[in-house]
């Protein structure tokens, strides 16, 4: 049996887990790239271009710790933003699975503050994000967008090495939201609870409700 | 045939109801936790840490009416909410079914009155939380969040002792909603009209409706 | 074959729609009413307290023109609204189903004005129910809610006898709408083309748009 | 094997997608077309008067490029819009597939501004549309409706002889948008994507972000 993710080719899941995230509306159109680490440190990662509620096999790159394509099938490239990836991955060695994921929510939070954290209402929610506390305190990291992708990568690895984030999520504005974590199943659900948290501070804003 | 919950073993309606509650966004994460209870008055309840939309009968601890774990697989734990399910099946020994999800709506409406209660509006849709009135009044009881569920469960107990709810129903500040019913579909029922419930009064004081 | 709803038995296209209504969240709890009328007259209609998302052919009534139980399964009683639907049919002879949802979008719009009458926005839309002009106009008319089923039929009856609809529909304040249409496809067609102009008109209100 | 749409049969696909595009909610009742072109130029079109959740194949029509009928099943006849499928063929002649649809949030979009062109907001989406730049700026064009279609076809024919749309999708006040592109997969990514972008702008200036 090999679809252990941590020992074996995480791929089927990955394609299960992005048809999950389409019907959501997460990764409309092309949008959004998911990638999982294997134990040798190279990671699989979505194709550019690719319609994520129908995903096959041959819709991956497997890249290397240092970026480079180990394997992929014929005119099939790498998503753009697999330089984010590979950062969080050097960033954060206990991960195995990097989520990056276009919800309109997250794009509508990232506009609710001019700098660059947004700090996240009290639900009990939290507490599937590792925030215990009687009176929860979390923010997280807002980044600015920027065409080349490689600017986002630098601005997130400079910030990163003086403030670690509180939790494993970061915004990019107007660009959507990114997860990492050390289980594809822990990936999926930070996923599903950020952008939770998100339609409800839409929403609470809407009515006035102090957040 | 083993199924029918009310004699033998609701694991298997149990997954079909917490897999659709998923799928309504409802149990985001691994949140909320559903039970049903047995003849012998112990009850079966959702593990902790699971995600609801992919339980296995393994994902299920049973509990005796006195709080002991009388079943459960290897390395699962019971809900960490398991103190409510206790305390309602004590309070109410007619009900069969114990549910609790997080939907936005509910914790949106728990922001939406500073005071205890909440007043629903008088939509034909209370029929079907028993409440038949030319113009149906219907209350719900809100509580505090507090990170320690055992002090939830004392304030739960402490004040139906006092004032029975006029429907099987809290509400839980910013951490959803709870039902108990005596079927397993009366309580599938009740989650549904709540929550519809609760849309129609953040659309409608958007909206500037006299709720 | 005997599916065809005009001559047979529409039960197992009505189980569709409902599931179908139950999934959009037209008829959580056991909410709503669906009927199909036969060559001879009789119609079948949902049973009272029954999940519309799991119907199954013993929940249905068959009911005279004039309103008395043909046949039904056992402990099976029909849809307290029944008497709206046999005034349908008396009304609108060419009528073959008359279905009854409450979409939250309805609520909220039957609040939207104080009077007896909706003025629908002029949305293309409005060619599917049947309203073909330059700058189409079309009033919905809108009927107190009573907990008296029989008080909202004949309130029915006593307004359409001096003042047809101009379509196939009537809403009731805070419970859902009702339409009859002479095919099953053509009932379902207009509910969820007045669902989608609900849904704008809320939106729009929302948005400061002139409707 | 036919199924490839750029040289043989594209109704399955077509029949799909209407599927897909159904359940989003935007092709309620029978509204919306879609068409997929032949290598010869001719083009095949959703018949008139469907619903789009259950499309056969003879419920779509063969329309050569000079707008005549060149295969049909008896009793079908083409979209009402054929006139403006069969004029963006003729003005984008790369184009093989061309899409139309209502969605809530397109109707509203349409009506936040007077004039004849839409701003869409700097989202990282846009790429999706084919605009690559680090401050992204675009229009999408406004047109009038009209009960006759043929006026807004020509409306069409006579803006875009001026001034070509910068990118591949109009809008059409209160009736939806229409795109078009050179794979129906494309096609379906445009449609998916402008949605998603109609949705930010809804949400966002209920939130008074600057759009």
């Amino acid at each position: 049996m090999e679809l252990n993710p941590t020992i074996a080719d995480p791929r089927l899941q990955l394609i299960a887990t992005a048809r999950y995230f389409y019907q959501q509306g997460w990764m409309v159109g092309t949008a959004g790239n998911l990638s999982a680490r294997l134990a040798d440190g190279s990671f699989w990662i979505t194709a550019s271009g690719k319609s994520k509620g129908e995903l096959l096999l041959n819709d991956f790159v497997l890249i290397s710790p240092d970026g480079k394509i180990e394997a992929s099938a014929t005119q099939v490239i790498p998503s753009a933003e697999t330089a984010i990836h590979q950062l969080v991955y050097r960033l954060f060695p206990e991960s195995l699975a990097c989520y990056h994921i276009h919800s309109i929510e997250s794009n509508l939070v990232s506009r609710l503050v001019e700098g660059d954290s947004l700090l996240l209402p009290p639900l009990e929610m939290l507490k599937g994000l590792g925030v215990w506390q009687e009176n929860p305190y979390c923010v997280m990291p807002i980044f600015a967008n920027h065409f080349q992708v490689a600017q986002i990568a630098a601005d997130i690895e400079q910030r990163f090495a003086v403030t670690p984030p509180q939790i494993s999520a970061l915004l990019i504005r107007d660009h959507g939201f990114t997860v990492w974590a050390c289980s594809l199943e822990a990936a999926r659900n930070y996923i599903e609870l950020l952008d939770y948290i998100f339609r409800y501070m839409v929403a609470a804003i809407r009515l006035g409700i102090n957040i």
